[in-house]
């Protein structure tokens, strides 16, 4: 319903890089649940920097919420809005906008979304996408649901407050059985923390305890770290845990599913520092540069990373081809992933505002770039364009994953088909559109095996979901096949 | 759910003055509907000073809403502000906080409230109060509805989205026969503007031209001035309005009722500019002084008004008794209807940072003051203490309303009875306890004949909704009374 | 040097109204004097709307300051900023734009002006203009000052710090005795408090005593009322006081003269519950009323002021005529002196957004419309077309002030005398031009005799400064001279 | 003479790091100057967090300025702060507060500074101290200067002020010849924009050619780089340039001496992107690793940099070594360089806040951890606290400059000498106090070999400026020796 002139702070969306559109993250039993809440949003801001929201419930003062644009670290450390959020339990929330607003997020957009049902309160907050969100939404207000937001995630509040059951917990799963895509969800009542993975455990959810009488629900283990909590395990997929006081309440109410755990989580979601399968996700990202570095090899002076994700591949390539590793290029710290760039003559300088070529260092230089994805392909040209102007001999691009083909439609805010850029030019024709002397993207099997398959990609039953490289989707987009989305023919 | 902290800019709530809950305002058929409505607001800011919000719709950009706390005149009438609200349809609405919620409003609360409907969307603005809100709201979240706010007023749209009729007019309809209380109701659809008033009454809704093709609706009359459109005539209680084009279709949904217009609109609510039944309120005020003079006449060097609300009527009660009229108290211009009072040294200061006494005038006279009502008596204590220390030689209080005596449960907000002075003193314990030499109030049937019935109250079917002070309740408080509250015993 | 986008929240300035360009005040020997200071302040928000600035004093935590654009109440009651300004002895000063400065004020130009010497630190607070600010500022910059400022009292500092005098005292004394014009001076040292008054005594400062120990100097006594501190007198033309302690030390340093207080101080810039000699000014003008009704009756149904500093003018005008006094015209009490306009649609409802005529107490009467002073007439013009359009049958203009003839010079923001409607204009043509059926002026002897002056003006030795009626500058504005103003020709 | 409570988003300052006060950029002969400076300035933010100004000048509307607290990026992009900035010509400047002020800096602090002479104004930006300023300050108070800042730079306007030349340019030299210390300055007047560095050159200063007619002046070169001009040569020590037109003038109005430019510049505070003496510093501190591993090996599995300042030489480190480099250390992309810590329970936090352990990556492993410096030793305690909890077999501190031993009085915020763990510890007693394994140093000679002095330090004539490390003071410290500072004892 509202809809607003752009924020004037808000990053351009140059489309040039996939983007996470959620972090979510929960603690129970811990005194002042609000300053842990902020705390772990703040480890799980690189998964939306747009807007956050906490919600907590305290047995005298109920629920509270706080929403706000911005980042965490500016809006959630503050005392004053702590003070607004009292109590033992809490969640909360970090956004990107969705897929499906123009323009930028209201307010009411952001989660957690909270409901007050006959028997209390509950809120709730989402990381993934529904692929029937526009189905569910119309039959919801057809039957008298009004909604607050132009999020899909409102549906499964809505889904719950009309459940016949008895309990909140019954209700998320009666609701969670109507809803199809990719989800983690943490939710809360007054009392009971509760985390829920879809059946392919697309995107992560991780629990950890705290202390000896605490458990948080978190996104990535990065999020525990901060607030000093141990890693207990990742939830499974499919699984639905209750905490409630110390006992911690495991269920699978959805069927089994074997898992399909986003790939991309590992190419460049997820922070290096945070862990899947006992691993790193700096190591696997290590390893794919190692891999990179047998699969495509050329000869040149020095291996620099496009700062700041493509560091780990850029590490393992030259690692693995004795190249030395540089940081020929220089990341303004004072920048987000992107910038705010309002006058025309800032905007024009484009990428130098975040980007600075060392130019002492590349002058003569055959330069190896790693890079960790190419999808619109714009901003690879402007950095050959800045280190050929800073004088290097060759430029050679190597990327820490295939080819991005295909949209995403479980969380990722990808752009449509057609702007891919790999979806219409074969590698060769890249390498020449963004103009560098080679241009190589990881195979999907190197990846497999990077990140610890070592038999590769198993096309029969492929441990990952990897969509947006294989067009191969494990869960049907009905909404946007109804909008005329086409799949991969069949092979 | 949510709880802030009281917001610093928030006037004191001293409980001294009862408080109208808002102001409404709608337009259509004019350009840039959303500067009209600021206006008509603006107009209307005595009603309602806590919060405001529009909603427009554009044919191209939807519906669109902007939400405030603070003055019409720092929010929206900034073009930044308005330039988010195109469209040639608009409504408004300013509040105070309503009676239910304990502290400040959250920004949810805050009226217009929107409903996507499966036919289209439509919002409301709602002056009044629903006597059986919570038992609506209790049965509507067992039956799956959220609600997005602490306010009564939301039970309106939920109703509306479970009617099922195909219009949105006729949702409107289905909604209001379910609900009781004192309401009149600005409603829009994406082309439609409707008013509706209930069967009694209660609250005002005027109507008027703009132009040659647009019309308004509005609380007041003082609100059509300001835009320069022509009053055209009030809504009938009972009457519902749908304006679309140049066409005003009437209905008369809720069946036929005696007008029961509040009569505190009269006393203190409306603005004296603003007119009903042909005469202007201003008038019916002077009249209420000259009512007073004849039946509480006293001797006295001069008649000084309490500001700014007294004036009135003091000038009437000079005119009548031929007492000079003076300007011996004055109000500091840079103040709201009260203060805001933060530091402990400032907060001490009390009435003396709105009101300052004229003391070279007022020292050794004899000095009548006119108040337009005495709610807790706190003000008035001070108030004479002001001119006591100013040296007056007497002063005598004279208030232009009978004894407020009953809490108002249709839209203002009136402290609960035990705390009204009059509900547990007589006239003259007053008198002694406020400290001043003599203490009269108007008469009810004073106050009707100043009103405009000659003979004054009939008490088999009193013209206005009286029951503040006669506790004499056209509508049975429901809610109230299953809270607890004792309706005067039948005499 | 700074040049600032027009403030969007500021009044617009249409140049109808002549503007105060300061209050002043000063407190010592009282606990927080900082909260005292914002309350005087407060008071004296009529004399500057802008902007304001508190000084303090604290043994261990030195001089500090506050500069705020704004209301004071909105800027100076917040414990976050009193807590910033420590001690017990503290100065203030709100204002007005200079009429120097094009555009806004910078916050560098809001007062007070601090000085750090090699004696101590020293605040200066500056009512008044001086008229030989441009040849002084000229002179101090070519010997080596830098102005931090656009004010012309920057001056006084500078003259200050180039004084080879050992006290502050004395050094205030050698720059005062430099500079030319009207001014009232409050200063204040670590430990001491000071007030000058020019030798005419054109601008007001006055004296209090808060409590036991304390003390108070204030543009007007109004502001001694609210902090509860006692009158004790005005300062004299050409005095200055230095208390410290419990000591009050008067001296007379720049010679003897006679008093030409400025009589537009009566007529319109202080506040009504402020007395001179004496008097209220309310009751000055009340009686300018009553002398306006003997020089120029006119038979009338309603006396009505135009709101709201024509009000007890129109009161005596009704008392001495007999003709009821009424409130024909309701001013918005949610909008300042003028409103904030910025949409073109809200720009073109001009005076309608502040004032708005009772339509249904005008129809058909001959009013009487009682305005303290014409300047441009442009808002005379605007008032007569909304009396007319609400139906009245005749209006008649009465103006409680001689007719505009000149501009000020000594801290009054006028416009050139070329704008001013009564420079070029006769009784009869300003009347044809605002297009009512009488428009007159009370005489300058009314006014005098109104003021107490029972043998109206003496011209070889006229008791107020009427230089903006009468063209008669009792000192000399050599600035003005040097940029070309042509003084009236000598009779 | 302003002091205010702790600004809430203001890093903390633990003292664990040197801070750079202050950047400078200028540019003339460009259109939009502002823009061109608001990018330079961001470019250079880490010199300098805390605020910025910019000043221009436009022949029609004069010299304008805004100083704003914050990120360049957060107030000098928006449109309509740039539009109040007009003009060919500006300067600008990024600052943490000065050594001198305690708490945090007024807005009056900010530079540029700006000061209007009998021949025009002329604003001027300041990179480093002045070791006379306290002396100069209290001279130009006792002859009337009134300062407006609690910054030492200002004294350098008030002496141009006082200059009998009759050009800003002469007046800039006879100031600038009675400040002792290090400066780099850039000044401009309406046309002309003016670079000099004082004899010894301490501080950076770069030339760069904008287009074809352009100039700018930049402590750094990566400033160059962001708005696309080509660098040109390094100022000299000493040198003066004025650029007006197409012309600059050079001149060396302070003598000839050789140059000790700051070493810490090298290490530290420069951007490893900017060049000096035709080398990128990234090199310069890569190879400090590499003498550092040649003069301190150990045995070990992995090299990690303390983010983000200690990779370079971590990679140096690591090639010269053998022993691979991994990011075992990641910092959250969402902090400056340090954070904002409100509440009590996030406070203890602390380091965690900025920085997670890769815990997968580290367990069980010997960890050499490479850092830039050592100051008070806290942070490097706290980091050594999570590697272990993290499971290291191992910790070794390498650190990329000798001990810190003595304060830097020339630009730089250091703790006063107590305060420097190597003032009072030997390096063993370092290491038991950090508790690590190891802790080795570069030697200064390690340091200049890597600078490019092949020999290393000549005692007799260093090359750079290393008080720091050496208590060798270029220029005597006379302020602080007057305050009762120690110098080291002639050996």
């Amino acid at each position: 319903m509202r809809r607003f002139p752009a924020h004037p702070f808000q990053p351009l969306q140059d489309g040039d890089k996939l983007k996470e559109e959620c972090g979510i993250f929960g603690v129970v039993g811990v005194t002042d649940a609000a300053s842990f809440v902020a705390l772990g949003l703040h480890a799980l801001q690189h998964r939306g920097q747009e807007a956050g929201g906490i919600v907590t419930h305290h047995p005298e003062h109920g629920f509270n919420s706080a929403r706000r644009f911005g980042y965490v670290r500016d809006n959630f450390t503050r005392p004053d809005v702590i003070a607004t959020l009292p109590g033992s339990i809490g969640i909360g929330h970090v956004r990107y906008s969705t897929a499906g607003s123009k323009g930028a997020t209201a307010i009411r957009d952001v989660q957690p979304f909270f409901g007050e049902f006959s028997m209390g309160g509950a809120a709730i907050a989402h990381n993934g996408n529904l692929t029937n969100a526009a189905a569910l939404r119309r039959e919801l207000i057809e039957r008298g649901s009004i909604f607050q937001s132009s999020s899909d995630s409102e549906c499964i509040i809505h889904l719950m407050a009309r459940s016949i059951q008895k309990t909140i917990s019954e209700r998320i799963k009666d609701a969670l059985r109507r809803v199809e895509g990719a989800f983690s969800v943490i939710a809360m009542t007054r009392t009971k923390l509760i985390g829920v993975r879809d059946a392919l455990g697309v995107r992560p959810l991780v629990l950890g305890r705290v202390g000896d009488s605490g458990w948080a629900l978190a996104s990535e283990t990065c999020a525990l770290d901060i607030i000093g909590a141990d890693f207990v395990r990742e939830i499974d997929p499919g699984e639905m845990v209750i905490i409630e006081g110390n006992k911690v309440e495991s269920s699978r109410p959805f069927g089994a599913a074997k898992s399909r755990f986003c790939i991309f989580e590992q190419v460049y979601f997820s922070r290096p520092d945070s862990q899947y399968g006992g691993r790193s996700v700096y190591e696997t990202r290590r390893q794919i540069g190692v891999e990179l570095a047998r699969e495509a090899p050329v000869e040149a002076d020095i291996v620099c990373p496009v700062p700041d994700s493509g560091t780990p591949a850029a590490i393992g390539f030259s690692q693995e081809s004795g190249i030395p590793f540089a940081l020929g290029i220089t990341r303004n710290q004072y920048v987000g992933r992107t910038f705010i760039e309002p006058t025309e003559q800032i905007r024009n300088m484009g990428v130098r505002l975040k980007l600075n070529v060392n130019r002492a260092l590349i002058k003569g230089k055959r330069v190896i770039l790693v890079d960790d994805s190419v999808v619109r392909g714009t901003t690879s040209r402007k950095i050959k364009d800045m280190v050929l102007e800073a004088g290097a001999a060759e430029v050679h691009f190597r990327i820490a994953s295939p080819p991005t083909a295909w949209p995403c439609f479980y969380g990722v805010d990808t752009p449509e088909r057609s702007k891919l850029l790999a979806a219409t030019m074969t590698e060769d024709e890249m390498r020449d559109w963004i103009g560098v002397d080679s241009l190589k993207f990881i195979s999907l099997d190197g990846l497999y095996r990077a990140a610890g398959e070592a038999a590769g990609r198993d096309p029969a039953a492929p441990k990952f979901c990897d969509a947006c490289f294989s067009g191969d989707y494990p869960v049907v987009p009905s909404d946007k096949i109804e909008e005329g989305f086409q799949m991969k023919a069949a092979e």
